[in-house]
């Protein structure tokens, strides 16, 4: 699995000219590595008798950012599946009508898994922002920055997600399938960015 | 070395209690995502005809993103140097006006590395988003979205550790070396920031 290499093979593997890892591996690790920062900043508020009031809501909050953790981390895999699938599909033959008709057909479930991968990336990495925006509210003012990173990260996250939905959907014959989720993402870009600069402005009045 | 861990071990101890790695180590990880896809782009693009207009000068775009990569990845461990040296300056004895003096001293050095560090990964980001500029005008279209998703990851990581320029920067007595700091800090998150939005929006044009 991807996420047992190290940090550095992944990172050779994303520079070199091997078609994944790639963007998405990318994407899943920056909104892990959100999601990781948000249950750091828990970690380190709650049992604090300081911070003893938000210790019931931040409890919840690592609990939902470990199992958001859990589910990016697996996506660094299922984006390389998903791109190995389509590569695959345009790999088959084309030589008589028939298998032209059945390559198509292999081509766009591909394409629509391809699309739906990444999508998902872009869901969860929405639901990190939120999480982060609690902690940057709430959290031990020790590790506060942290918080303003996990907010990074989950954003980059999704927008790099995001052009991976754009890339595959473009392909798609399906239209009204790729409308829904093109139409899915403009939504949770739009209220992830907004949401980034509010957390970002939080932390840094805070670090300042 | 921490680039020798594996990614699951390190989201591991992002989102533990432990104090390092945080999030210095995460923009130096999203940085050195931004130059490997910058060198991916690079490597898809080098030797393929229709592209050999550009490949003299992404020759030399893949040699400074690989070498910017390297200094990035070094970076994980320096944020963690840093932060501990910090801590252990903190931990020193106080029960004398000298052990006091000598503490004291210890920390505001210690602040000043903890200062520099970080704003040393915000001015590789920095050039990690002009190498990205360039791949997203000129590399192969089929793998242009990485393009883009490098910008995001080198964005993501000045702007992370740019709160940990911050962060340290504010415990200084010397308002001098802070505000030096602080001034070109501002500038590099000006230029970046501008920057980011017109390379998404090329490659977000060119997916499309």
């Amino acid at each position: 699995m991807a996420e047992n290499e190290t940090i550095s093979k992944f990172l050779d593997g994303l520079a070199s000219s091997a078609p994944t890892p790639g963007g998405g591996g990318a994407a899943a690790i920056s909104g892990a590595m959100g999601a990781a920062l948000v249950s750091m900043v828990c970690n380190l508020t709650i049992g604090k008798k300081k911070y003893v009031e938000v210790e019931a809501e931040l409890k919840e909050v690592l609990a939902k950012s470990e199992a958001l953790r859990a589910t990016l981390t697996g996506m660094i895999a299922d984006d390389v599946e998903a791109f190995d699938a389509v590569m695959a599909a345009y790999g088959l033959p084309k030589n008589t009508d028939a298998e032209k008709a059945a390559r198509s057909e292999t081509i766009q479930a591909a394409l629509k898994t391809a699309t739906d991968v990444p999508l998902a990336c872009c869901r969860v990495c929405r639901e990190v922002i939120d999480l982060a925006a609690i902690t940057a509210d709430k959290g031990n003012l020790n590790v506060i920055s942290d918080a303003g990173v996990a907010v990074l990260s989950a954003y980059a996250g999704l927008r790099s997600a995001a052009l991976n939905v754009y890339v595959n959907a473009k392909g798609l014959d399906d239209r009204g399938f790729a409308d829904e989720r093109l139409k899915e993402l403009e939504g949770l870009l739009a209220e992830a960015g907004a949401l980034n600069e509010k957390v970002y402005e939080v932390v840094r009045a805070k670090v300042n």
